[in-house]
């Protein structure tokens, strides 16, 4: 199974793009937790398109039913099935692409793997669109982390070459829901300013441009994770990693502690309230794969979208030969801002799962 | 179980840093493989220490005894284990560090996990110390792969701000071996020159440095990995944070593609000698999480190693309260270039695990 | 996830008895494989209830609506999803037993494990009628294999203490489709009789009849399994005690071996046609957990339903005093007959998996 | 990885039969765990050969040596390795075997499987041997239940046709001790003296025989297990296949319920001592896959060994013809009584597994 992750939550998506249905199983949560349907579906819209220029105009009003899982709103303990019905797809966009792979999509990749029989339409499972069902049981995650202190927030920090402040050595549960409410997932709003100008610019340029998002996680209790290879470390990587376009993952200050020399890198520790902190949290959060109980922070690397409106090289697999392609249709000029919440979402997911294997009687 | 990876190819590391032995189980290697043993032992002494003053003094020979899996040096099919006696240690360096965690070490969050009673002797079980055998592992893995046409290299990119030349577009097992074969693994002999003196400088103020490898592997069919969760990146991430030290993992031009246009981002497509080839490789030869056939390349971050002779803020557990640190021992003033062919280790395990899933019968 | 088995196909169910619908999310499926829907609806339709006094009077038409993974008719290679709505469904029939769990049902052991917050109306996620969604997946991976000449088949061996008929030393594919066409699916006609008496016996006294089923596997190269824990009985006992009532699983001789000797259950080898076969099948195909090209023998028993019509003592969970129950509603009186496909359906999605696992490329 | 078994608790063995030594790697034991060592001893000296004519005359002393995740003799947390070197084996008695597989042994499969690479002397990697170390991290896993009050157990309940006395509804830990004791485990020592009859009679006939084993762990809280595909069923199902000369497994009444009416199979619920208890235990204590509290009780089935001294026909793999084979060296007349322990361990380890994962903190 390719599809899911997690080991004790196991979340796993499946959906084409321009299929009949997209959607998510999630088999391992508690019984007995409530879900807030309306704080689900805010979640959902931070990342809608539709909305404005920034994003494709694909629009798609992606309301979850759940089909098994929840009674009166309410988890039963065994596994929950959410789908969200495709509506608006354009297919007649996609009728040339079935030969041209599109430079830098996963169009050839499946084309090799599949033998020329997968579903493409749209980018098919491989389309950003499979990030809407991961939210629903992200959303979930977070609702039930929440109600145990546990908070996972996010925001843009680069496009492009503009930067958006960093995360504070204590971030709050006020400061996550502050970014989450806001149009655009920045801390300082002249930064978020700027990055628009980005996007704005590449889309009238028929290009389009990446970014970077900075996550982080409170509220966690030390000792979470297992060493080496099932670790907080490897179990996030692992799964963000299938959220399309992400290149790059690190923690703490991540390939920035290779610059460093470890009397700068190290966090001194220091007893506070009773508690072993750290003065620093270029760990982020994490030492040997085990959480310390600092903050866990993460960085994720998004690659521009690979649909753009120029004209590019690619070849025709039927001919193998080369050959040009404009890609048509509607694109998002960038998607890292709206790969915001699926950070998030997927962050929750995983540290659900952690935290139900390690505390499974006491979370 | 958290100190194995993989799937088809199943690869588990146990011991302690100051225990009996440390080891490998290497589970579903296929069977016939002749495993070349001074190959074998070349490859080990690659990450060996004691052998200049950039790593640290303590001496192992780090000869693996197979105690199953091989007769007559040829694999059987059935799980290997290889063991390597423990030395040369110095327990008596660590008495003070059990009450006193070492900053940016794993020994508060194990503290905390295992409620005092891990053996951190030398690091335990979180020692550097673990990765021969996983390099027993990804030295026989890579045997396997040579015979197959993939062959894996791997160079080290940066110490602290100095940096080596990158990998060409098409690296060939000729530049993996000429590099392996330096003392020091860098393209540039330049390069590695100033990065010595890096180490060198930072070993005299009693500090430590980082750095980053680059990784590439050629001769990978394309179609190798699944969607989503299950790709190759995504197991190879999973597999990379579990080295000690490692902070960051990035696949072709990574975060760096963040800053860049989907213009310049996207890599042409083009028919070449009856094959699809594309014209630059900024997507490290993975779309979709699938192979497409360029060369898989990717970048780990490492931090610089936390022991270092200063003197450091830290508590102690049993009264709770501030105090101070300075450890003694013998430690590395960087990992960095010690870690590169744990790098290829990890790397040739995951991509021989992907393989054998893949193309089982063909392989 | 607990609702899921294999690794390289992954089957995973979800749903309640009178929850929305139930479904199957089945991953890993060949790209490229046309399902032929009448043929699967045939199949479906032999587990079905409400054809005939023999089983409850519940009436579903099981018609599979597909949300994912097939396009045209056609498997895409990536996950499929199948929901079968829920319809005739008395959830007043129910309201009594939350309070007091029917005797050999999972009613109490939900209940304590999921703290009272399962829907356990219909029996829930314990319901037969999820073996509905089993068999969809189990229809498709049939008729894959079909295409590559492995056949399964089952048949009743026995209900109460009536006996059918044993398979011959080699079924064949003929044999397997006679016994799916008929109604009562026993390979004597008389023995299907007698058993179907038992029945309605059962029925008439308002009480249930447990029986046994034999199931057999033509046409597996030999080599597939792995030693151990993951050998072709490990993973087929493992999916099989997943279905609702069975109690025991044996392969080929299985307790009946215990009572030979060695001379007596040795099956002895001959070389026929250039190929190594052996006289007697004792070992039912499987040798070390792994096949020998034989055909592949197994027996299923299944306790008899305990929803019974009979005045039973039970407990109120609310009181926690003594108290009886008599439960009403709709139920079967027998339910090995309708497992006859389920554990054909299992069989084939585990021999799929093995097999793509094994032969990847050549399969 | 097809030699280990488990999920928080991993247990992997690896060793053939004439190599170097065979192992066990049990991965996720709870931490600060003292094991008994004389205990562990006494319990591995259970299953050991050479003590009477029952079993072979090969003698080990089995005594494992511990290269890591054991302290002074108290669990790290790490993974254990345990080793045990081979010493009596006799090589020579295998040259003729290398080409002529013996009958219902695991030679031809893994010929065919390993394409004739296994080291296949004295059954190589599927000897019996393996469940030494088996018992290693068995006898472990029962030391930490038992301290928690979960105690397994295990007798001989048939050797051929001569049966013992079954488990009583409540059976006792010192019930358990009793029949460990014993050198012949059966709870009635009569039954016991007509299996050893059963045995020595095979034995001078040049022939073996087969036998059940009853096995029940008492202690269990209720609501340990997942529902359909992860229960405990499933679950010990799936490692007791791994025993080698296992071909049925059964829980409760198992087969037996297949010949009973509901009213007569269905266990009355009643309330004791403010618990939730049932009058009978045909369910085996657990409900869909879901323990109740009530003992747990399984039974194997073991077939006779079938490496017997009488001519048996055969092939030659080189010539591909038919031939006979006399299969000389020492040999186990039966191993059920020898598999006793091996099933308790088997058992234990599973059972730890399961109550790790459930109550990780409480636990």
């Amino acid at each position: 199974m390719s599809s899911d992750f997690g080991k004790t939550l196991r979340v796993g998506v499946f959906g084409e793009s321009h299929g009949v249905a997209i959607g998510v199983t999630v088999d391992g949560l508690p019984a007995g937790e409530r879900i807030d349907m309306d704080e689900l579906q805010a979640f959902l819209d931070r990342r809608r398109p539709g909305k404005n220029p920034l994003s494709t105009t694909r629009r798609e009003t992606d309301v979850p039913e759940f089909l098994s899982g929840l009674r009166d709103g309410v988890t039963c303990g065994t596994p929950l099935c959410a789908v969200i019905h495709n509506s608006d797809h354009h297919s007649a966009d996609y009728a040339e692409l079935a030969d041209k792979p599109r430079p830098s999509h996963a169009d050839y990749t499946a084309w090799v793997k599949w033998r020329g029989q997968a579903d493409m339409r749209g980018g098919g499972h491989f389309s950003g669109r499979l990030t809407a069902p991961l939210c629903v049981a992200g959303g979930i995650a977070g609702q039930i982390l929440a109600r145990r202190g546990v908070f996972v927030g996010a925001h843009l920090a680069a496009v492009g070459t503009e930067e958006d402040e960093i995360f504070p050595l204590h971030p709050t549960g006020e400061l996550f829901r502050a970014v989450a409410a806001k149009p655009f997932p920045t801390l300082s709003d002249a930064a978020g300013e700027r990055m628009q100008r980005v996007i704005l610019d590449a889309r009238e340029a028929q290009d389009s441009v990446g970014g970077i998002i900075e996550c982080a996680a409170i509220g966690l209790p030390a000792g979470v994770g297992e060493p080496m290879f099932d670790g907080v470390e490897n179990r996030l990587a692992a799964a963000l990693f299938g959220i399309p376009a992400v290149k790059g993952v690190e923690f703490g200050a991540g390939f920035g502690s290779a610059r460093l020399r470890g009397s700068e890198n190290n966090d001194a520790l220091r007893v506070e309230n009773g508690r072993v902190v750290t003065e620093t949290n270029r760990a982020g959060g994490i030492l040997g794969g085990i959480t310390n109980s600092m903050p866990l922070t993460l960085r994720v690397g998004i690659k521009p979208t690979p649909s753009i409106g120029q004209k590019q090289k690619t070849v025709s697999l039927s001919r193998m030969e080369n050959t040009e392609l404009t890609v048509h249709g509607r694109h998002d000029p960038c998607i890292a801002h709206r790969a915001v919440p699926v950070v998030e979402a997927v962050t929750a997911c995983v540290l659900l799962d952690l935290l139900l294997e390690e505390h499974h009687g006491a979370f």
